[in-house]
């Protein structure tokens, strides 16, 4: 009676960063593997078992009021980065410049994966995704630098493609090649007005 | 840019349980309220950050591999159990034959409600769900313990009405009687046939 179901995706990462503590922006440097912790990716800036609540949550907790941290990992897919990239007249986009954790490539539709899904490396380290991103303005500054004045087109192109947050489920490592095996909740949708 | 969205469902604590560590059987034991932590509830069975994976997880990991502990709370609704009662011919459930955590009422087609919901107590107590839970059969001996015959129509009567599990996100108290809020992922279906 398992709740979640393999689906037939084959999903790989073909780029692996990670945002260092010490930042002078929010750009995340490319690494060749990471090494998952119950509290994230070691050595990140986002890692930690818990984190203060920001704006994201504000309906739901005051400022800085300390919350379980489901935001570990920001992890886009290289098909959707490849749209936003061409929506703003860009050759490429760098996930460098949203602060991502992982590219993948190869799941349709990335940005709206279940939530709940999970994310399954050779060794068995296991990423749980609590929900989709939503565009923030931060990396439009970081486009802005490199790309003088297309900066400001990045969130209206990336609404609906920026990807998902994630966490830890089981601990391991995770490298660029890796393939991934995609799980999601083996169920229909809520009907509330059934 | 919130991800989450506040529902408009009144939901109330209507029974509160929990599983002694040291236990005779799967049976709850009804409590007024409980001290929830990151590990989730304090003194109960199913508490830790981690947990021993379980065949519920076989396809992902080994039996007794340590992963996240993203079973802490087991949620029923009061309505779903009237038909499963219903169903089987009985007066009512008793949430203890089940070794639920609690018991809600007020939010249609509960065992459905979307992975990654959100329920918050009075006082900011905030708890995840994972996904729905699966019929067990070891409901069905504490069934057939009080109502002799009856056990062996739990899994039937169940299906899809078992509820939820879920986690601590925010630490707190919640209480019989306490209303809660619920919030749902702000995104559409996943469309990878698109």
């Amino acid at each position: 009676m398992p709740a979640l179901k393999l689906t037939p995706y084959k999903c790989r990462i073909t780029w692996l960063g990670l945002v260092p503590e010490e930042r002078p922006d929010i750009r995340s440097v490319p690494v060749d593997d990471v090494e998952l912790t119950y509290a994230g990716v070691q050595g990140e800036m986002h890692s930690g078992l818990t984190r203060p609540a920001c704006v994201r949550v504000k309906e739901q907790f005051a400022r800085g009021t300390e919350i379980a941290n489901t935001r570990q990992l920001s992890i886009v897919s290289a098909e959707e980065l490849a749209e936003i990239a061409a929506q703003m007249g860009l050759e490429a986009m760098d996930p460098a410049w949203l602060g991502a954790s992982m590219v993948v490539e190869g799941v349709p539709d990335f940005s709206h994966l279940p939530p709940s899904a999970r994310l399954q490396g050779p060794d068995g380290a296991s990423l749980v995704i609590d929900m989709q991103n939503r565009p923030c303005l931060f990396p439009a500054r970081e486009i802005d630098k490199d790309h003088p004045g297309r900066g400001p087109k990045f969130k209206a192109a990336a609404k609906g493609r920026r990807g998902v947050t994630a966490w830890v489920e089981r601990e391991g490592r995770m490298a660029v090649g890796d393939a991934l095996r995609l799980f999601v909740p083996d169920q229909r949708a809520w009907r509330p007005g059934k």
